[in-house]
């Protein structure tokens, strides 16, 4: 029999503070022993939500009254024996329950992302599908959860793997050629693996060309607010935000740090940075304001110019020297143009400019229909193909592309076997199958080598 | 049939935040429907664990997965048809769920306690079983958790429906007496109801005179740090909340400000007050201190009153005046005494006292061993008598002992009934049992009127 030195592990599944009901979650061989002890009485039928009394194990102690749920492995989310307690959820209670369960035979609590791991171990989820559980969790819009919905899915691990596997396939024809070469083989090996590195060399790279869409979702989208010194930026953050985050006054200069307010634009998250106006020859700290707010025009996914209506035609060079493709142009003091300016669209270096008044609320609503446009368009890809949503994948799918870069221009066969293992190493490392039995397993398949 | 207007309540019922899972809680005869139009799926066997995906109701879109349970009514939490939904607990997964399942007919957002109000409605829980409910959930400490549990177990609905009940009997003879005079009833129903009101009011005057320990438990028992200046105070309060609670300096005067830290004392729930040094001629702030201080030492349920080791023998006399029954007196600076004290136990006003130092840790554990008996003393009751809980149940209680006394010296018997009629209304006010019903089963059953 199979020796645990406190191999089940429990912890407080729903958030920590007060509510109506906590979940408790226990995992791993112990699970059903220790829910026995505590409410003295035999597990439910699987999956049956029973009422029970939890006593402490050692002084036989009322804790709650609550119920209990027993999901047997493999069938559980960990694949373990899981078992659940539902108490009231209060900071006593949770505590004194888990202190509890600690003292059964077998029980620890559980570190962080410890059930989500034995979940990728025991094979109820790859590495994807594991952040992406993280990340539903962590999701404030409605778009962030479709995107770790996606994931949590499968669809990044079906790409990958599906990747992975048409690499392991090129290798293996590759080795056997390499292996065997007295062997009665397709001629054309070579070049065959040859065109398919291309082919996906091909998609993976346009995968990572993706203007990053899949990792800003995560993040936020960098909206930068510039524009000559009392044009209004810091009322537009205000007037978006809804709230007064940043001061405003009649006075040039006011602003001077860079002041973030996080936004869910049409269920897009957005972090908005208002900065200081831009113009020459201030005092030292505004200069620095000024210098940051060029930084973070720089560093921007995305930029909002706000020129001052009041001086129309007369328009800020400052600004325009940053207006660009990823610029959406405002005229604020949209009350103070000529009349007749209200009926045509003016634009400013190319661009159409959206004339509002953040003060009478006039083309508020036509502005922000546009920003969001302008927001999605960066975050939302064409199609259903899944984005790449972070650093950490980014990173190896850059790793596998050189690999593959270099196995077309390897010098002999065996070295462009060797990138393409590595290759095929740094993708497994995405999805977290990094072992090499799948290799033995397709060369054994296909070749058909035991004869 | 009957017609609900939006009679389907919907809440997260486990605390809000970010956790691995949530759950959120329908109630009402749309429950079930509503499960099945977000899921596409129908309702899974009672209180069985279903694995589900939840759907947005009109736009199709996947909200998450995870598991459902349906309790129908009236097994249920609040006696209607309940269900469960376990989702992934982050804020854009729960928003989104709960705006989906408003989206179905007949169901809303419930009001604050609406759960636990329906289960009342339902016979499922008293008035004071649901209080429990609520106090079981803000409980910090064990003992305040056992209180809590005892009374959801309907330790305090027996104790006063059970006074409730005889206050019913002795009504009833009384009713009956008065309004069947001719009847062949005995004579002696005057005297016996007198007795047993008599007998029923000084159990409910014991129990009022607990010392407000149930209460105390609640809320937490008050203890006054009083003493001279620079006897060590704040340093003791320190040491006692095991963090730099208040400022502490050589400078005597310090403290002015009464500090309170909340304590866990072995289980028993203590609000802790620093108070100024008590002394005479200061300054105008610190003589507001020292006015609150005594005004603290006054209302406090304890009081630890701290002599300063270093005048030994000599002891501040505004301390020494205010030691009673009720005081734990420790001297500090103990290293000060002279070697011959420390094997003695001095005594201040009759009261045994403590050496310590909170410098060196010297007579610490003794004291707080000291500390927390004297707490357990005030908050924790002889035998298992429920204790009072709350200033609503002692008003009650209040009520109806003064028309008991009052029934006791009524000119009349007709004055005597409605004495009792007010006394037994106000006792059910406590558990929510207020209508006349029950008192005419008793008459009817007890009398055999429709002979």
């Amino acid at each position: 029999m199979m020796q645990y030195s406190r191999n089940t592990i429990v912890a407080l599944a729903s958030a920590a503070g007060r509510g109506g009901v906590a979940v408790l979650r226990l995992s791993g061989a112990g699970a059903a022993a220790a829910l026995e002890k505590i409410t003295g009485k035999s597990c439910p039928a699987p999956r049956y939500a029973a009422r029970r009394r939890f006593y402490h194990p050692q002084d036989g102690g009322l804790l709650d009254d609550g119920l209990v749920l027993w999901f047997p492995g493999p069938a559980s989310f960990t694949g373990e024996d899981v078992v659940e307690l539902h108490c009231h959820g209060g900071r006593a209670v949770t505590d004194s329950l888990l202190a509890a369960l600690c003292a059964c035979d077998d029980v620890r609590p559980a570190d962080a992302g410890e059930f989500s791991r034995r979940a990728f171990h025991n094979g109820k989820l790859d590495l994807t599908q594991a952040e992406a559980i993280a990340d539903l969790v962590d999701a404030e819009t409605l778009a962030q959860q479709r995107q770790a919905l996606r994931q949590m899915d499968g669809a990044l691990a079906r790409l990958y793997d599906g990747w992975r596997h048409d690499l392991i396939r090129s290798l293996a024809h590759l080795e056997a050629y390499i292996d065997f070469p007295d062997e009665d083989l397709p001629a054309e090996v070579d070049e065959g693996a040859r065109a398919g590195i291309r082919s996906l060399l091909q998609a993976m790279r346009g995968h990572l060309a993706d203007g990053h869409r899949g990792e800003r979702l995560r993040d936020g989208l960098a909206v930068a607010v510039i524009g000559p010194p009392n044009a209004g930026k810091s009322s537009l953050t205000n007037s978006l935000a809804r709230r007064e985050a940043a001061i405003v006054s009649a006075t040039a200069g006011t602003t001077r740090d860079v002041v973030e307010v996080h936004l869910d634009l049409g269920g897009y998250p957005v972090i908005l940075a208002d900065t200081a106006g831009l113009r020459e020859g201030s005092d030292p700290i505004e200069a620095e304001g000024i210098r940051r707010a060029r930084a973070r025009a720089e560093t921007a996914d995305l930029k909002i110019a706000v020129f001052d209506g009041a001086s129309w035609p007369a328009l800020d060079t400052h600004t325009v020297n940053l207006v660009d493709d990823s610029t959406v142009v405002v005229i604020n003091k949209g009350d103070c143009l000529p009349a007749d300016q209200h009926q045509t669209c003016p634009t400013v270096a190319g661009r159409p400019a959206q004339v509002i008044s953040v003060h009478s609320g006039q083309g508020m609503d036509a502005f922000l229909s546009a920003l969001t446009a302008e927001v999605q368009t960066r975050l939302e890809g064409q199609g259903s193909a899944p984005a790449l949503t972070r650093a950490r994948h980014r990173s190896a799918l850059e790793d596998c592309a050189d690999c593959l870069s270099r196995s077309l221009q390897a010098p002999a066969l065996e070295l462009m076997a060797e990138d393409l293992r590595l290759a095929t190493r740094a993708l497994g490392r995405i999805t977290g199958r990094v072992d090499v039995e799948d290799l033995l397993d397709v060369i054994f398949r296909d070749f058909c080598i035991g004869k």
